[in-house]
């Protein structure tokens, strides 16, 4: 057998062992927080030796930065395919995309909220490196939510003299504190009050 | 000396390091969340013995149910001061208590945030008792934000059809995900954002 088909072969079999890591840790974080993790545990979910993690990670930190990461791919690749969705209007996009939320939050029976809200209020204080995987992340998440909004302003949908910028900040922010609330709550209500809300102010007429 | 006065000093003594303990959980807790955090760091915190938290409190869970109770209490206050000023009109008070907040994040350098942010986030799906305190405490906030736009809709500011109740639940939810969003950036953008956006959708004209 040729070496470099061997060596792709072993390329190909240690991607596919580190995504199902990266896998596992989004799961488990996103239930159980970073420090309420430990590596055994990890190991003990994803079937694997408790030494794979600095194998393929490095560290700890190393790995929950490559959970972020595989989180954020994971997360923008829903978002994109649902707000450039040209078959429907770019309002009734972020409408299906919170839709779609609450779907995924029932599913888990609200027990798992966000990745980046929980790891965000647990990490921000206390680990910058990983503070600002979290907050690129977000970034990436306001600006494609500014981008459908700037689209329903040349379609006439939302008022030109509202901004599409802060009005995806804002929306990160109800969100994400409705994601916290429905975790609560255990109800998918505080995210319907959001969309209900968030969504009746943009279509309020211009000029107000 | 009477034997009632050297009880009522025990009580008095028990009650202020009880106090005192609680007011460290809430600090340490704030930054670092609940399973960060060991009892001999918190005992270390309060420059008290381990056992005292078992003396008072009975177990670690015990003392985070009196950790939020006892924040859940200072920030009533700080709200009912703030939200029951009737110098000034209700959607004026909401501002004040919103820049109290920025300024109070300001002063830690954003490393401290919301206590129930995150607890909430770190605990709602592991620890019941702990999830429905929070909740409880949620609630109470919720209400008084609608208590005042109810008064907001009595002195005309705000329109008669709006819902108070959804709004109440509305603003903690965009507080709340700010309070994460300005950990991540230390900024106080977000709040701001939410201060502007929240501020401008109440004042929109009836009808709208």
């Amino acid at each position: 057998m040729p070496v470099t088909s061997t060596l792709k072969r072993t390329r190909t079999s240690r991607q596919a062992k580190s995504a199902q890591l990266l896998r596992t840790g989004v799961v488990v974080f996103t239930e159980k927080g970073f420090h309420n993790t430990s590596l055994d545990e990890l190991a003990a979910a994803a079937q694997v030796p408790k030494g794979s993690f600095a194998y393929y990670f490095g560290s700890k930190d190393g790995y929950a930065l490559g959970v972020i990461d595989a989180y954020a791919n994971y997360f923008n690749r829903k978002l994109d395919s649902i707000l450039s969705d040209v078959t429907v209007d770019p309002l009734t996009r972020l409408e299906k995309f919170m839709d779609e939320a609450i779907r995924g939050m029932e599913r888990f029976e609200f027990k798992r909220g966000c990745l980046v809200g929980n790891l965000g209020q647990e990490l921000a204080a206390l680990n910058d490196p990983l503070r600002q995987a979290l907050l690129v992340t977000l970034r990436g998440w306001q600006v494609r939510i500014q981008v459908c909004l700037e689209e329903a302003q040349r379609t006439g949908q939302l008022s030109p003299d509202r901004k599409p910028a802060q009005l995806g900040k804002f929306f990160w922010s109800a969100w994400e504190g409705a994601v916290l609330s429905a975790k609560l709550e255990r109800s998918p209500e505080p995210l319907q009050i959001v969309k209900e809300m968030f969504m009746s102010q943009l279509r309020v007429p211009a000029g107000h």
